[in-house]
């Protein structure tokens, strides 16, 4: 499986390919940021951002793209552009045809590093061991584009398993997508 | 000058033509709503919004497009969704080279209504008497993609001449992007 990992933002979008199935040695195929200007206007960056995007995916046609999951906890002026910049990443994927699976930032460091707490500087450290390269990859966003990559491919089997259960579930004739563990509505009003 | 109106939303984004200039009757040409299934996936509701705006965009060859700026201080769930529609309809815009304008909703009240702080209902009002229309358009998001499309005809002849004047200060050679008043690097340490 070929995954291509974008880290969005409008300024640096992180983005990177890993080729690997779970439990062997992964494979680095490139890494590298799409940026775009800060004195630009909002339209001409996310053209930008979409052409820089395309480019990736035609040049290592990806299997599967994983986005970072943008909340707006976060930085009030800096999730918008996050936002719109991931929006345009999934557009681009999705046209094609190509799976797109979003990732929180927690999940991701918990997928490397085993902590969902995880620093940069861990991030990169473990990206470097895992992908077995010369030196953490820079900026943060290319590190943290190949670590989305990485926790894609290792979660992917539990949630295709997951998926096939829902699937066959739901076949079945189950009571709906909320699966058979809802409780009873008369429940859990006993007090 | 021919506008198209964009209010973003991933399951209702409002899209309304009106050609005129300032000072003149306003005249509407199309309103409608692309919608997006809430139960479908993030990259196919972007696909589906893309697709819309295409559409809008072929059939009426607007000269701008005004698009709603999302702020992020509103409810944070349906904020995400508006900000990537957003980006969407901002892309289609500029990939064809229409410009495209940001006006925020209270600047779009002030606009139709006279008051920054105005209901839906008094902006649907104001937008069915400008544009002698024999009922509110419905629902408020086409409404709100015609009032977009008159606040911009309105304050294009302002926020030309505003273009117009940065433009020949700046070919004066003024002092870089930030203008005349930058403060001396050495003032501002003098506690």
């Amino acid at each position: 499986m070929r995954v291509l990992g974008v880290d969005p933002g409008l300024t640096r979008c992180g983005v990177g390919v890993v080729e690997g199935v779970a439990g062997r040695p992964l494979t680095m195929i490139g890494v590298g940021v799409v940026r775009t200007r800060a004195d630009d206007e909002l339209g001409r960056r996310l053209v930008a951002v979409e052409q820089g995007i395309e480019q990736w995916l035609d040049e290592h046609r990806p299997d599967r793209v994983a986005v970072e999951r943008v909340f707006s906890q976060h930085n009030v002026r800096t999730v918008m552009g996050t936002a719109q910049a991931s929006a345009v990443a999934i557009l681009c994927a999705s046209r094609r045809g190509i799976p797109v699976a979003l990732h929180t930032p927690s999940e991701v460091k918990a997928a490397v590093t085993g902590s969902g707490r995880a620093d940069k500087a861990q991030v990169g450290a473990m990206v470097t061991r895992l992908l077995r390269l010369a030196a953490p990859p820079k900026p943060a966003d290319a590190a943290d584009a190949l670590a989305l990559a990485i926790c894609h491919i290792w979660r992917a089997p539990a949630q295709n398993r997951l998926q096939q259960a829902v699937a066959l579930h739901t076949s079945r004739g189950a009571s709906g997508p909320a699966g058979p563990h809802t409780p009873h509505p008369s429940k859990g009003r006993t007090a």
